[in-house]
């Protein structure tokens, strides 16, 4: 799908998160036509908006537990991924394709998909979808709506996802052409990409919880 | 797995619904061993309580919007099923298989897998998965375990299964060895088994919630 196809706004539930002349965050709610080249020259809001069928949602402000899971998974994924150059895990990194903007909680792209500058500077923008998304749901997120970019990503070229419950101490895994799998018992193993030589648990995820020691 | 099994609750958020001698539902906390054996002898509770992975857990008391869609979807899918003995939609029907004893909001079954006792009568005890299991999504309900429970039935008979999101207005539909559709463009045709005659699209569905004329 062409990125400048017109979409429009199919509910009044969406909104426009704009940062006034004041520096003030705003939301507006907007039934207007916008299409993804304009969501695109929009200004960055903090946290990142996400632009889905024609609709622009922001993501929730990260908490504790969000912001804990987060740092240390992307840690421990660039501690195996980054020393040989085989991956990369970028948190909150915008990346477009198939007609959406996302931004995972984490997206883990293998080496040689990462797009670099000439300058051998990793790119700003990311037009493709990552080999691995990862997203942590908070308190009063809509499940289904993570969910549906978990899936969205996974038809286009990402070949593994995790929604992450810190509520449940669970790990929804999705995985192309198949039914996902509901992991929640401390022993259960986790998926992860072939490229990466990584083995985690259920428990060991959730440990991280408690700030212990780093490994 | 045998219904015998022996489960420990793995988590103090384990709770178990009981009745006290006054009349008065109770919930206390529980870390103690149950067997799905000792569960099916406990009383039934309102609302009803599902054994998962040894662990007791009570549905949340329907809402207004729940209620509303379940009886017109079981009534939708009965108007089409039953004249001609295809299938039944029971709602609230307790399920016992694979060593879960779960209650879907709507367990639809073909007519012949209906179990009947010898005098013709529909049986009171289900010892297995439904064909088309659907859960409507309650406030505040964790959304890990009702596609917990979803997954379930579908890596055991069922061919179908339904999440209906009422706040989002979408349905994530499950079918076996593939990803879920997330379907939410009022247009979306939801997919339904090929015994029954039936077309329903998103819009249709959630514009039961509007009490509207019948058909």
């Amino acid at each position: 799908m062409p990125a400048t196809v017109e979409w429009f706004t199919r509910s009044t539930r969406g909104y426009c998160a704009t940062r006034s002349p004041h520096g003030k965050e705003t939301m507006t709610a907007t039934t207007r036509l916008i299409t993804l080249a304009e969501f695109l020259q929009l200004p960055e809001t903090q946290p990142a908006s996400e632009f889905i069928d024609g609709q622009i949602s922001q993501k929730p402000m990260p908490q504790g537990k969000h912001s804990t899971l987060q740092i240390r998974l992307a840690e421990t994924i660039n501690d195996v991924g980054f020393p040989q150059k085989i991956a990369y895990a970028f948190p909150e990194l915008r990346c477009t394709f198939g007609g959406r903007s996302i931004v995972p909680d984490i997206a883990v792209f293998k080496w040689e998909r990462i797009p670099f500058d000439a300058d051998g500077e990793v790119a700003n923008t990311f037009e493709l979808a990552p080999d691995w998304t990862i997203e942590i749901l908070s308190p009063d997120q809509s499940q289904t709506r993570v969910t549906d970019n978990i899936v969205f990503c996974l038809k286009h070229q990402t070949r593994l996802g995790w929604l992450i419950d810190p509520d449940e101490k669970a790990v929804i895994c999705f995985q192309p052409n198949q039914l996902p799998d509901v992991l929640r018992q401390p022993e259960d193993s986790l998926p992860v990409p072939d490229f990466l030589d990584l083995r985690l648990s259920v428990g060991q995820v959730f440990s991280w919880l408690k700030l212990g020691q780093r490994f």
